[in-house]
């Protein structure tokens, strides 16, 4: 799987690792136990600052996508990510509030809401049937 | 309408407050032209920094959903917000893509997460049925 970053995104670089790498457990392109990049060897593969790449790593670690090994390295956690409880699903849908918020305000209908999302669902539907 | 902020929440407070008045916005509680209270007495009202209203005031003029007038003080966008174009819709789905992994990786299923994203959906036009 491949890292790619976008400079000149809003979004801040740590938060893009962190987020690529949940895209590709998603996708299943990451699988439990395998193997990451150390955070040497990534910030120096994509010409980043080392406390970047620890900041994704150790909020990833945090939350249950990875182990780091003091021996063995990064892997993705073996036994997969705590699922999501009630609690999870009140935050989920407290994030998405705003978003459609202002989808609706930039007078996207319902319907095109609707779609675009279920866009995002099946393109990694659409990664599952592959495999 | 009222701004409720939860200062436990990981998100920023100038990020609450441009998420609530774009919620109001979609939800059609807060109107073209409908006056705001200025950075100064919603600082002392909800008891923050007045630079904290200010970065968000800042940010909502930015994106067109309000007018700061130097008189007549700060009111939502007369002319309503731009609307989305085929690259707001690209940076939507680009939002959604993390949110939607993040689930899958909690084992929430195709279903529920769209059905979660149905009931956030709902929540505002039963807002609109009223109206």
């Amino acid at each position: 799987m491949l890292i790619s970053l976008d400079f000149e995104s809003k979004d801040a670089i740590y938060s893009q690792i962190i987020q690529q790498i949940i895209i590709g457990i998603a996708k299943r392109e990451l699988r439990p136990n395998d193997p990451l990049p150390s955070v040497r060897s990534l910030a120096s593969d994509i010409g980043i600052n080392l406390h970047t790449v620890n900041k994704a790593y150790q909020h990833l670690k945090q939350e249950g996508y990875i182990l780091i090994h003091r021996q063995k390295g990064v892997v993705i956690h073996p036994e997969g990510v705590p699922k999501a409880d009630s609690e999870y699903k009140e935050t989920l849908k407290q994030t998405l509030r705003p978003i459609v918020a202002e989808g609706l305000c930039k007078d996207l209908s319902y319907e095109s809401i609707a779609a675009l999302y279920q866009e995002v669902l099946d393109e990694f539907r659409e990664g599952e049937d592959e495999k």
